[in-house]
C-alpha cells in the first residue's frame, strides 16, 4: 500500500516531496456524486449511516487527488445526545430546537457518551480506515465557543448577542456550559482519534467575532481543554478559526500543532505573528475558486510563495469550499499545488523528503 | 452659542477636555422617541423629508450628550437615482430592485447629481446646521466598495461571492462601476460639506471580507478618490470599517484623518499599526452594551487607558447601535466616557485645553 504521509509531515512541520493539500468542506453540495447522493438522504441520514458517511467521505479523495480525507459529519452532531434537537432547515442552515439560555438549560443537558450516543461517527472512522489505502484521515469536532455560540443563538449568528451577553451578564451559566462542551468535545475527538482519525482538527469558525480579551478570559482555557486532549493521543491537532488576525497569538497558546490562517492575513505575516514553531495551514479564499484559472494559478503561486517552502505548511482554503463552487477548478488547485511546489519547480529550494518515507 | 468643538479637535489630534464620544447609528431603533416617528413613517420617508430627518438626528444629541451629531440618512440612498430601486423589506435589509452585474447595467447606470437627486439630505443639513447649536455635524456616505457590495448582491452578504467574482472575472466591469460609483460619492460628500456638513465619514463596513491584495487593486484606489475630495473641503474626515485589522495601512494610505477601529483590535494596538500621524474612533463591541453596569465601566476604562490621553482619540463603538440595545447603557456610556477621562479623574496627564477654544 503506497502511504501518502505529505499532509502528516507537514503537521508536524518536516520536510515533504509536495506542499499537501485538502480543503475544508471537500465532500459537499459543490459535487454532482454528492449532490447525488443528497437527493435521497438527508444531511443527519447521511452522517447516522457510516456506510454513507464514509462513501461521501471517499468522494473528494477519489475525485480531487487530496492529501487527505476529512470525516463526512457536522459540527453540530454533539447537540443530538445533549438533548437540544437539531435540524437542518432549507436554507437556512442550523436550527437548535432548544436554544440554551439559562443556568437550568444548561443544568438540563444530558449527558454524551462518545461510544453510545456518537458511535456511527466512530464506526464511520473504522470503515474508512480499511478503505482510504494509505491517505491520511483527519477528525474533527467544533470548538466549544463555536458549538456554544449555536446552541445559545439557536442556529447561525452573526451579531452573536445572545452568546455575548451571556459571557458578559451571566458569566457563571456561561462558564458551567463551556465546561460541560469542552469536556464533551475532548471526550469525543479522543474517541475519533481511538477509532482511528490519524489527525484531527477542532473548527473555531465563529472566534473571529471577539475582542482578544474577551477570547482570552471565555473561550481560551476550554479550546486548550480539547486541544490538549487530543494532543495526548499523540496525533497531530489542527486548530481552526476565521477572523483571527489579532486573537492567532492566543490560539497558539491554546493549542495545536497547525494553526489555520484566512485569507484575510498574507501567509507569512500570519506565520511571522505565530512563531515557525507552529505549522499554517491556508490561506486562500474560498471565492477565488470561482475566478479564471489564470487568477487562481497566481494567488495559488503567490501563498507557496509565501510559504517560502519552510515545512510546515498545508495548503487549504480559509474556509469551506462554496455551495455552487467549480469542481474543475478545485481538482485544478490540488495539481497547481503539487505542480508548483516540487522540485525543480518548486518555488523554493527548501529541503524536501522523497514520497512515501514514513513519519 | 457654547460650542462643543471636542469632536473636532480630536480628529484633528488637538488636546481636548474630555474625550469626545458619539455612537454610529445613534438614531436608531433602539430609541423609543425614534420608534414612535418610525411608527408613522418608513425609514425612506424619514429620509426624503428633510424636518424629519432633522428631527431624528437630533434626538440622540438631546438624549444622551454626544459629541457629535450624524445626519439620518441611509449609505444606499444613492442607489436611488442611479436607477437601482431600493426597499426595505422587513427584518431582511435593503433590497436592489435591479442588481448590477454586467458591463451593460454599469453603463446603464444614471447620471446623479447630488444638489437635485438628493438634495433632501443637503437640505437636512441646511436645517441641522440652524438647530444643532453647537454641536458638531457629521456628514457621511458609504464607501465605494460597500455601495458596490450591496448593489452586486442585491443586498446584504455574508460572503461577497458575486462582488468577488465580479473582481475576479470580469475586472474591467469592476473597475468601470467603481469609477462611476467613487465619482458620485465623492461629489455627494462634498455636497454635503458645503451644506454645512463639518466633518464626514465613509463606512466601508464590509471591507473586512477581502484579503489585503484584492483591498489594494480592487479598493484602495476609489476609496482614496472620495476621501481626498472630501479632504480638499478642509473637514476632517474619518475612514470606517470593520474586520480591518490587517487592511488598517492600506485604509491609512488611502485617507483619512481618522480611522475607525473595531474591537477584534486593542486600540493601542490598532493605533500602533496606524501611526501616530492619525486619530483614531473606536472601539467598543456593540454587545458591550447588553453588559451590566460594572462589566461596560471596566471596558470604557481599558480603551481609555489604551488611549494614554494621547490627543485623536474618539471614543464610539466599533460598529453600529444594535436594535435592543438599552438606551440607559447608552446614556452611561457617554458620562462615563466624560468622567474618566476629565483631570484630575482622568487615566492619564496628558496636557487638554480647555473646553469652548476654537478649533
Amino acid at each position: 500500500m503506497e502511504i501518502n504521509d505529505r499532509f502528516l509531515r507537514a503537521c508536524r512541520r518536516k520536510p515533504v516531496d509536495v506542499t499537501p493539500v485538502w480543503f475544508m468542506r471537500q465532500a459537499g453540495r459543490y459535487m454532482p456524486e454528492y449532490r447525488a447522493i443528497r437527493e435521497k438522504y438527508s444531511l443527519l441520514e447521511i452522517c447516522y449511516q457510516p456506510e454513507l458517511a464514509a462513501e461521501v467521505t471517499l468522494q473528494p479523495v477519489r475525485l480531487l487527488g487530496v492529501d487527505a480525507a476529512i470525516l463526512f459529519a457536522d459540527i453540530l452532531l454533539p447537540v443530538i445526545p445533549l438533548g437540544l434537537g437539531l435540524e437542518f432547515a432549507k436554507g437556512e442552515g442550523p436550527v437548535i430546537g432548544k436554544p440554551v439560555r439559562s443556568l437550568e438549560d444548561v443544568r438540563a443537558l444530558n449527558p454524551v457518551d462518545a461510544e453510545t450516543d456518537l458511535g456511527y461517527v466512530l464506526e464511520a472512522i473504522r470503515i474508512l480506515r480499511g478503505e482510504l489505502k494509505g491517505v491520511p484521515l483527519i477528525g474533527f469536532c467544533g470548538a466549544p465557543f463555536t458549538v456554544a455560540s449555536y446552541i445559545i443563538e439557536g442556529g447561525s449568528s452573526r451579531e452573536f448577542l445572545k452568546t455575548k451577553t451571556m459571557m458578559y451578564s451571566a458569566p457563571e451559566v456561561w462558564h458551567m456550559l463551556m465546561e460541560k462542551l469542552s469536556g464533551i468535545l475532548a471526550e469525543y475527538l479522543v474517541a475519533q482519534i481511538r477509532a482511528g482519525a490519524q489527525a484531527v482538527q477542532i473548527f473555531d469558525s465563529w472566534a473571529g467575532a471577539l475582542s482578544p480579551q474577551d477570547y482570552e478570559s471565555f473561550v481560551l482555557p476550554y479550546s486548550q481543554k480539547v486541544l490538549q486532549a487530543a494532543k495526548a493521543e499523540n496525533v497531530p491537532v489542527i486548530h481552526f478559526g476565521t477572523n483571527t488576525t489579532t486573537l492567532l497569538p492566543l490560539m497558539k497558546r491554546a493549542g495545536g500543532d497547525v494553526i489555520g490562517l484566512d485569507w484575510r492575513i498574507p501567509l507569512d505575516d500570519g506565520w511571522a505573528l505565530l512563531g515557525d514553531d507552529v505549522a499554517v495551514q491556508g490561506n486562500l479564499d474560498p471565492a477565488l475558486l470561482f475566478a479564471p484559472l489564470p487568477k487562481i494559478q497566481t494567488r495559488v503561486q503567490d501563498i507557496l510563495r509565501r510559504a517560502a517552502g519552510r515545512p510546515g505548511h498545508i495548503f487549504n482554503l480559509g474556509h469551506g469550499i462554496l455551495q455552487h463552487t467549480p469542481v474543475d477548478n478545485v481538482k485544478a488547485v490540488v495539481d497547481m499545488v503539487h505542480e508548483y511546489s516540487r522540485p525543480p519547480f518548486a518555488l523554493s529550494g527548501a529541503e524536501r523528503s522523497r514520497s512515501g518515507e514514513e513519519v
